[in-house]
């Protein structure tokens, strides 16, 4: 079988570092790097967060590249509240087995996609700022990107009452991934909303006997403890993990094409995605936007993951 | 017992049109008068059906002034896809008794707040450029309006993916009147959804045997044919009802204090409102804005006050 | 001869007082109405300047009506660093010999405009809000609107780097009259900077015998201080008066036809008005801009009409 | 005596190219890296250029980078009916002797400031693309940039009728690089258009006898054409030209501290430089300015520049 060649972006986070878990046990999946972007913590945090869960389940021959510190117009913003200070709060990890590499995320990116002989697929799951640029600066890439699999934006908001933090923190470089023509595969707010761990969930999820399954249980543990004092939330949805879970069991998921726009230019309403579910704009589709979730199959997907990590 | 006074500023419109003959039922309502806007129709439509329910209902003493024929800033657009070409379609009416007043909408606004000797209540279900003008010209009518119950905008959006119809007609006026410091209900989307008129109850209403009741059930079925058309719904919403329901019985009725604010510089998202359900955004509360209706009990009212007209 | 039919809209003001001072001296000129504005100074203010100098050339059969007192959608400024805090600061007055009609300025555009035989010319010399309101609430009056001569923008500014007072203090009513159709002759910035009031000048009017005169010498000496203090000129530009200028000896001035838009979402630049002189747009032309003035010529007509003033 | 480390980020285009000429002849000014961008013609075409103008001065050590191709958020303009298909069309250049660099010119801008011992002055010619995308990508190489000399902006504008070529056509790089913080020295059209090529001075340069002044000769007689027939100028301005003799001849320049702030959101005027000369904006200064131009000593420097070369 000839495996999906994937680039994973991200701003590890608790629900970035759960996906790219569930990424490494996936032998359909082939991992050509992992970039870092600011985004749930500052980048330095980002990036030490993705090789931490590398070293977790040793991926080690996976190339960890630095990418963007800040977005490409507006002011930084981080997530410190939902994440911790570290950005990937609550377990304990081991001193790191390397740094990330020299070259800087945006030009992996750049390399990986004009280097690979098969299309590669792009997970971002936090601001879209190294796409962005990746985008401006060798748009010949867009040739070679088999689809763009996103964690952000939805019908409603969590930053501000109308937009979603990745898309809220860069909605410039949302613009430009949404409007470069790439097919899009849009995890927004109203699917991922579904994919809530609940108690029963951790549960099972540290029963398992193994370091992987452990670290995870401790993540979902402090996770659901910054959701419920900041959302209200009774479990914390693991948002970004669906990206992953969409590429290999994509049989999981409802999803319409609809046309999807960023607003960048409102006065409050920057970052907002504008998902034209009633087809009322007469815009173009560009963007398969998931709305319903299998959520018991998701589940049984995540910990059947976590069960093929070797026990500890 | 002493009368609540109301202004209803309108654009029948089905909806616009049951919420008057909701009212005109009501001994504790005390209609100051109909002012009149462009929206489901061009304003010479709004202001004939105005007049045709007025005559329906036996309001013949109360004033309907024609208000303002464009939105303050944008240019008109109308719903005839909803409403039809006469704005009222569905019925026969018979000919009118008299005509509108020479006096402006905006200016009836003014001087009925002006001389009122109790604080007025405002009821609009069309686009706010009545009121807003209103505002401009006359800012110092702000103390004595009770509150503005209005039909308009809500969590998501029918006209474009985040906009109701009302509040994206004429953005700066919404924002005006948001903007205010005025008391605000605000019947959106969220809840003006759950007051459908299923067939049951259709059933209902046509099954009361009276004129009055027989015309409701005619716009009723009208609005649901253009209903389902449209926007693929089982019935119609009969969104501006709510504000009329709520001046006599607010307990039918779930709010929530939030801030409001309506967008009007966005590429994309003009009319949209931004309502702060999560208190995310640290402004103000400027608004009651409705989370939940009790339907049986918001029927009951409706059936009940059809019945209190005479048999034909 | 048929006299012209004017309105003149303004919020005096220095150069405001002196526009109507040189109107009413024009035997060709027949003012129906002086609507006032906020502006230079807050609404009371300004009409009751407009009073004073209507007392001052003996306009006692001129309505005055006192109209918006604040912008259509942005918060009320003021120049009172320029106007002083009466608006008109310098010359004494006499006690009023009248107050303010109780009509809105608005509606006394309106009616005037829709009760007059022969088309009306609009001169407007402030925030053109009474002007945007006159044309949302009786859009029909425009068939009766000659033209409109307005004193605002040029293709620089002065209360911002690109923006000029009057259309900066209501972007959303200007916008409103650009677009509008009518035509304009605008006179900006760029031709009422020629108009200086000179040392020279101010000497020749303080030279004339006449109370009048003699007022006008006190307001120009007043105007100087703060246009030196403010903006290091060393005369005072008087804006307002080319309007009426144009309205009576047009061959004083070279104009171009071009389009003007005007910006109200802009960052930076609300209020700036986008001058096509270079033609590079591809819009079509909607005014008559101001390029250079016969300036003797203008003093020479500014001296006549003072010295028509009997002697005090 | 020390050399002024420079980088030229160009589009050439006919003033570009007499910039690079005008470096290439300055002992004082040691050129680290000549980078290109698309802006007055597409990038392989600016590129191919500036290939050719190193060349015509034998600059073979110094590296060529292909920057961006496109605008960060906006649609690409290039501008033909100024510069010719080519981009530089007037004379014929001799067949190339290297092609450009395998690095992109955002990371060749990158390297050189971090690997040079002494900050560096960038001097950008045309959009600002490569700037922004180098600020953003390595936000650490400001602190090694001694200055950025740049031509764009000016209280008014040629594109449109407020905004200038370079910062219109990527009206978000250039705000990135207004609010970076970096000592700006802006030349904008008030002071290039005083630079302009007169037939006195095109004589002046035919008459050198050298193959370079015979290339500029031919240069300034095409930009002289295209500039008569789409402004009407009579002679051509040399823009960008103003950057390198600023560096090398600062005392023939006035400048003004003052703030200047970048439109990207206007419905009209994105783009538009707001250059506050008259302090009115309370905002704090970021760039110097360019007022006036000692005209004659500029071409002086200009031609004793072209009459270094060598006679052909």
């Amino acid at each position: 079988m000839k495996k999906r060649k994937i680039i994973m972006d991200c701003d590890p986070g608790h629900d970035d570092a759960i996906a790219i878990i569930l990424a490494a046990a996936q032998p359909g999946l082939d991992i050509l790097g992992i970039t870092t972007v600011s985004g749930n913590a500052e980048i330095e945090k980002t990036t030490l967060n993705a090789l931490k869960v590398c070293d977790l389940v040793s991926l080690h021959n996976v190339i960890v590249s630095k990418g963007a510190s800040e977005p490409m117009m507006r002011r930084r913003e981080n997530a410190p509240s939902i994440h911790g200070d570290s950005g990937l709060d609550g377990p304990e990890f081991p001193a790191l087995s390397r740094s990330w590499s020299e070259e800087h995320g945006v030009d992996t990116i750049i390399r990986m996609v004009k280097e690979s002989e098969d299309p590669v697929t792009l997970l971002p799951t936090g601001p879209l700022t190294n796409i962005a640029l990746a985008l401006i600066k060798a748009p010949e890439i867009k040739e070679n990107i088999e689809e763009i699999i996103l964690m952000g934006g939805g019908t409603f908001g969590n930053w501000t009452p109308t937009a979603e933090f990745n898309i809220w923190a860069d909605p410039e470089a949302a613009k430009k991934v949404f409007d470069s023509g790439i097919p899009l595969i849009v995890m927004g707010l109203d699917i991922t909303h579904q994919a809530v761990a609940t108690d029963n969930v951790i549960n099972q999820v540290m029963n398992i006997d193994n370091n992987v399954a452990k670290k995870v249980g401790e993540l979902l543990a402090f996770f659901k403890s910054t959701y419920k004092e900041t959302f209200g939330f009774d479990g914390p949805p693991v948002h970004d993990v669906l990206t992953v879970a969409y590429c290999i069991a994509p049989e999981l998921f409802t999803l319409k094409e609809v046309n999807i726009v960023v607003e960048t230019r409102g006065e409050y309403t920057a970052g907002t995605t504008s998902v034209d579910l009633l087809g009322v704009t007469g815009r173009k589709a560009n963007a398969k936007f998931g709305l319903t979730l299998d959520v018991d199959g998701f589940w049984d997907l995540m910990l059947e993951a976590l069960k093929s990590y070797s026990a500890s």
